[in-house]
């Protein structure tokens, strides 16, 4: 029962209260940028995957946080697709010249948030009040939301044994083939302070499940009881938008990672996944007519999101989709 | 009783064995390459100072050691005169636009030693284990020991309170007037591996205090008991080379604070600085005429070290100095 089988009207976009947005990397920070340019400031959560954090040369690294700090305040590094624009590689070529480990490249300005969350860890602050504390000296009107302040870190289960997440990722670039994913830690982890309130109050006009890794970006935020279950009892409505594209996945491991798991790359497959949590599934016009119909409310658009108006019609779909099923 | 009177005879300059350098910053690392220019690979042995080290952004940051280092392989920064040539500033920039503390200039490629230095403490290596394995990833032969692997802090007393030594030296650029100076920790300090041997050992030929700043850059050496009792009881001659040019001290705050400990500016107030500690004193040729006559055995040399060939000249003159003590 789809919502509406063909583009949404553009001209109904407006969601008058918060929206909460479940993230992860440049995909979802894309989708972020968009609400941003398409709602008033200050009514934007986003609630951040850390399962990719990780302690490397004893400093925190929170990937997700910081990709959507750059892409949010302009400076992320459009070309590469990570990192920050105007990057320079001193540290690391220093690094390297003593032996050090170097195949997690991390660059010189991106070495400041490392060692200022490092630094304000050590002193007992939390991972969500440091966050939160960038994005306002960055000027950004979108409340940050690490989705815990307690460690949890993502495992790849593959033939050659268990990697960490950021070996998997980076020092392997995705080569093993996975036969599983854990959490390590979501099961004990409390929700951040917020996460609860921006998912279940009542001013919670919509929720957004960007279209992000559903298995190594979204499936981490899930993996917190507390989260899974505030999604699957707030009043507001949850949609996703689908990360496929005409079959394929826009960027990252998604398919291989899907194919290995003996998924399907469609958005069926993606409905099935999220089911019990979303209303609604915002899925790519390239797959209007590829494999059976998503049994759940749905809509299509066009979800490549290359320019910046793009990311804002993709913003305008979730935001449209979300309000149909609010008013159903 | 002076050795030599004039300019020290050029052609006597070889010492067989093994020399032994008490350094501190800039200055002393500038004697250190003169010696590794004029003697075998493999003989020096640098004992550092480590009183300006100093934990900051939670990292390990060990300057004279650093300097050492750079100004061996050759990535000293000479027009500057402090840290690496090359540098690059985007860490700095970045920390400042989180609010972060950013009085003390941590450039991008000098990062890389203090991430690293820290990263090795933290798994419970000794800062000289970490200082000899810089050394010799950069190929430097000179055997690098800061004077201990026990944390000593060097304050500066002023009559405005205590201030930690990079606080007076850096961040209040060493305007207040000093009144007193303290090495916390130093009493119960360790040598580190290795010191004694390099100031007590048969194979030692000689021992040169570096013209680094007496009271900020050595007395900290000094002023760990073993080493002072150690250089008290050496039999190898130790020769200190006078940090005043000219009536002056040719960089940083030497002068200023000798005045206003009430020292005079003169070679002779140098020699009873070291009284007990050194056999002669390398005098700048500028300071023959100058104030009372040094009691102690002396020669006199041009000791401004600008270029690499000064640098090489000075490194002659207290090896010829130390060797001419020894024949005595």
């Amino acid at each position: 029962m789809p919502v509406r089988s063909g583009r949404l009207d553009q001209a109904r976009v407006s969601v008058g209260g918060r929206v909460t947005v479940l993230t992860g990397g440049v995909g979802g920070a894309k989708l972020v940028l968009g609400l941003t340019r398409v709602m008033p400031p200050g009514q934007i959560t986003a609630i951040i995957n850390t399962g990719d954090d990780f302690r490397h040369l004893g400093l925190w690294v929170s990937p997700d946080i910081d990709t959507l700090l750059y892409t949010l305040s302009g400076r992320s590094n459009e070309e590469r697709g990570w990192g920050r624009a105007g990057e320079t590689w001193n540290f690391i070529d220093a690094l390297r010249s003593l032996g050090g480990e170097d195949w997690f490249a991390l660059g010189d300005g991106d070495l400041a948030l490392h060692v200022e969350r490092t630094r304000r860890l050590a002193q007992g602050d939390s991972l969500s009040a440091i966050s939160a504390a960038f994005a306002q000296a960055w000027g950004l009107t979108t409340h940050f939301l690490p989705m815990s302040d307690d460690g949890i870190a993502t495992f790849i289960d593959t033939a050659g044994g268990e990697l960490a997440f950021q070996r998997y990722f980076v020092e392997h670039r995705c080569q093993p083939a996975a036969t599983g994913i854990r959490f390590v830690g979501a099961a004990a982890a409390k929700p951040a302070p917020g996460v609860l309130e921006a998912i279940t109050g009542a001013d919670t006009d919509a929720i957004i499940i960007a279209p992000s890794n559903p298995f190594l970006s979204i499936d981490p935020i899930l993996a917190v009881p507390a989260i899974a279950d505030a999604l699957r009892r707030t009043s507001a409505p949850c949609i996703a938008v689908s990360p496929i594209v005409g079959g394929q996945a826009v960027k990252g491991p998604t398919v291989k990672l899907m194919t290995e798991l003996g998924i399907a790359i469609t958005p069926v497959a993606i409905a099935s996944h999220y089911e019990g949590i979303i209303d609604a599934l915002l899925i790519d016009q390239r797959d209007l007519d590829v494999g059976p119909t998503v049994a759940l409310p749905h809509a299509y658009a066009d979800t490549l999101m290359k320019t910046l108006a793009d990311r804002e019609r993709v913003a305008r779909a979730a935001l449209s989709l979300a309000r149909e099923i609010s008013q159903r």
